[in-house]
């Protein structure tokens, strides 16, 4: 039984791991850490847990937690977990961070976006971008600390990451426009994430600044073997969960001046994506719906190839509290305690 | 493994009956019964199912079902079930009826309040109304034909079960304000649930005309030993899935002046539901929200003694889907294969 | 031109007055009081005034404020105006309260239900509670103070008044069980209001306690000429604007043993509100929706009465912001000013 | 007093034009044609307007229509109007057509994205565009026939129009990704309008197919004095009104390899729109919410510009049934009936 602390579990990514685990037949929770919510019940947090989790949340000790738990996983705010980790820690504990310490190899980019400084840089190297289907080499039992990529950028990359890494797109020319439901922006008792103000309303936000760029393009431009500069905009629509990418591109135009056909943009989603498990490719013409994979650690994508734009239009869909954070952070434990990768991810989506 | 044949497969409730069950250990489907959508995959109907059920729909054929399955869950609307079942049927194969044909002991009622005259009636004094916290002790190997109660009825029932059997509330004052979500309104193309007409809107319906009072007044009957008349109100809420009934009776006032108080009401409800494993009594002074159970078989109930006004104020929720139509079908299905009730039926409720 | 300060602009309810005063033809608004957002523009903190109006936010000084304004709108947290009201300020100056602060004449009340000493309560009794249908007669240009009524009462008062008038309903069994858009819970940044706990759920909350039952008790207490106790239970729903107020009552059962009719129920609907602007009596077995009264001063009403139980079910919904709050404010203060009191209230309902 | 025939007043298109005219001094609803609900009360059909609109519904006869009114207002499916209209009812009545049908000069066009065949092309000619901000010059007295844009189309054009009409953008690399409420879909009872569909849900739909396509490169095509070929990619939100654009285009390349700043982006916009009554340009940095004008006749117009990928990005907001319908139809009234143009249209956005 791999024993399981969470940093920030009274978060909504957090409750979202304590969920996942709650049905994981190989780990427990025995830390439930809540700056906010010391001492109380976890299920009094969150109602939801009544008779299901009767815990009290814990503050933040890490030192004490790293002595009882086999993994730590950080739901926190940015700079938190730079601030904190020390060498004597990781070899206790292996740590998934939720947050984005660890996922932009350059410091430099990771201070600018982020506008703070990083304190422990020194771990940035050894930290794995766990975003499974790309980097599932390097999760295994030595692995000691997973950077877990962000929502939309887990949606992003892997919806266009075949056509980049196969070289099918003008990666110059793509687009994201990502939309959101309201639980990404966390629980925090702010003005702009009332019901009122979310509600019957739709609007841009961070456009051209938003801090999951750079990590989108850092690992597009892994795929793409050159450096990538790309317009990401992200969306608030008034849904709890959910993310919708819809990305552009030129297809490119090859020496003879043929253009990639549907079979080929359907051949290269299926080389890198028909053995996974949590990604559907839906195939050409499907647009995925986030409805779809609500609850579930599922991606889905589609495709149109656009003949009069020479464009193609990619679609992907996740639950931004599983794929996006908690389940994937649970499947990058799974690969790290050579558990099978959905050991305790099979959750149906569920609809209406 | 139980052998499930499904007629209504592709409504709400019947498509929550595949999700269920594609968690279930000791159950598979076997017929994916859709009058609408024969010869249609099932995950065309619900993307959601994608790559999970691989399953083409068939048409509403019992007897060839018959001979392939132990059980037949019938998702159908009111009078389908009642004009097909036959005592060969039931001599082959166990029939959970989600409809409302074998809920009323009393034929005039049912015809009364339904409108249609009934085709079977030799059946209702076999069919086990499958309100399981209630009628465990009748749900078993030997039961054939379970009547499984209404969304509507089973939150309404066992928010006030307790205090009307151990006779702590005046039952002639009884009043039912319920609300539900959509879903319970079914998938038919109809506008009064069209997106528009249902957003940011409220509104009471079916008032002192709902299909489900005559149920409710039936099995409260049975609690209270006698018969009761009440009133029952439903209302349409903007969200998918949920039901909240809030419960209104005078408390009993006894030869000696005295009423019940909290410490008596607290007892009642805690000797009929502390040992109910999907009932769970939040106390005194607590309200229950739709959200804490969303995707899961449980019904939270709380209440508050108001001394001002000598009334208790009884509330409980549940999801409508699940504990509501689903779930309690398949907890009926556990009981009538000697499975632990609970077998398959442990969602967690999923936050936010 | 009625020079007009509003003390709380920024409140949902302020921004109302000032949405529903922009077009109004005798009053122009002076002085937009916000504490929260002094110097800074109103269309900044609404978008929806840009270029609507140009005007800066300015801090509570009502003194200064009462020499350049003929009324003043106070949108403010209870205890606020109680706290600052003066005789010499009532001089200069008509105030349109929209806080609880003066409409429950009996102080020992108040204070026991609000949890505050009242700071000033020799205004209680000038203070005109401003529930224009009812009280007409008694708003009027000698008016100074008014006690501008809540929303969940205003809803509550209208929808039964009649029958309490006429004797019809034994008001010892009333139940008023009333559901609310979230607007009401104000633009406090507060984790229960946030979207993803709101939407999607529904609660019920202040149950036996909630603040308006006094206010309830008070005024229907006037039109029964005996005092009133009631149950009041609010709840949570996820929309922005709209309140149901769903009643239940006996009818009163007399000396021949005959209850009132249908026919009775009507006129006295009728009596007293066929005349009324703002009160759309939909008639018998007819259910308000909270959407046909979105945006507009309109409060409908309609009735089932149930011969089986023999009660009325009374229903009545109307916008808690227009109706609820400001448009009964300038409806107030139209009356105050000698106008047509339906003047700049010709709001039209948006559906959807 | 202008005279108005409506045919298709039960859409919600339709509907939205009573609303608004409800309010216009200089203009009477004497026709609320209706296939649906022929002979039914209008307010029994929308309940919003009970005693406000006392009409009856009735059926299609234009001939009829054309002696009573000066203008007649089609909202209706796509080929209605083209199947009925004729020379000689152009000569008595006016027509304002919501449809499509004679908004696309090249019929080969229509044909091809509407897939029917066009039934009076000889009208196509006369008819006028009638996005008033771009064509108002051509809508007066003369004026017989007006093509009144679509919702999405007046968005997408007005958002990029000036940086077209400038040169200031690459017109082959515009994008235009577009978000809508669910009013856009119409009061048609369909599966896919369903609540429970579409809420907690976002996909998007008719990629590089929706018949809006041709509108937008047409009429962008004439400011640019070039054709356009363009992506247009709408998406489903579960909102009652509202449609987002976010458009996306490189900045040109100037010979001396200079592109627009944010200062000659900013000065296009003002050199359009400072005069115009109904756009609202935001500046640089302001994202527009659909919310803000929501209830009004208001286009919402911000932009970013991005000097790392050398792209700006537009985003527009409107009420696709206001401005991106009856509003603006009624703002063609307006100009074809020499009053001023925004008469009866100064509607105030209401928020929450």
């Amino acid at each position: 039984m791999i024993k399981v602390g969470i940093i920030g579990a009274t978060g909504y990514a957090g409750a979202e791991i304590v969920r996942i685990l709650s049905g994981h037949p190989d780990a427990e929770i025995v830390w439930y850490g809540s700056r906010s919510y010391i001492d109380k019940r976890f299920s009094d947090v969150y109602g939801n847990f009544f008779k299901i989790v009767e815990n009290i949340c814990s503050d933040d000790d890490l030192d004490t937690l790293a002595d009882k738990a086999d993994v730590i996983f950080t739901a926190t705010p940015q700079g938190f977990l730079a601030g904190v980790l020390t060498e004597e820690l990781l070899k206790k504990v292996k740590v998934i961070d939720l947050s984005a310490d660890y996922r932009i190899k350059d410091v430099a980019t990771y201070e600018k976006w982020y506008g703070i400084e990083h304190k422990s840089p020194q771990f940035i190297e050894e930290a794995v971008y766990g975003l499974c289907e790309i980097n599932r080499g390097l999760v295994n039992d030595r692995t000691r600390l997973i950077a877990n990529p962000g929502c939309y950028t887990t949606c992003s990359i892997l919806t266009a990451y075949p056509l980049v890494k196969e070289g099918l797109i003008d990666t110059s020319t793509l687009i994201i426009d990502a939309k959101s439901g309201t639980s990404g922006a966390g629980r925090g008792a702010k003005l702009p994430n009332l019901f009122c103000e979310v509600n019957e309303n739709i609007k841009a936000y961070g456009v051209a600044s938003h801090r999951h760029t750079p990590e989108i393009e850092e690992q597009l431009g892994y795929a793409a073997n050159e450096p990538i500069t790309l317009n990401f905009t992200p969306h608030l629509v008034p849904m709890n969960r959910g993310i919708l990418a819809t990305e552009y591109a030129d297809l490119v135009v090859r020496e003879d001046g043929s253009v990639p056909s549907s079979e080929e943009i359907t051949a290269a989603y299926e080389k890198y994506y028909s053995g996974e498990h949590f990604v559907r490719f839906l195939g050409e013409g499907k647009c995925p719906e986030t409805k779809w994979v609500e609850g579930s650690n599922f991606v889905d994508i589609g495709f149109v190839r656009d003949g009069r734009t020479g464009r193609v239009i990619m679609m992907g869909a996740l639950d931004n509290l599983v794929k996006g954070a908690a389940g994937q952070a649970v499947q990058n434990m799974n690969l790290m305690f050579g558990l099978p990768e959905n050991t305790g991810l099979d959750l149906v989506p569920s609809f209406p």
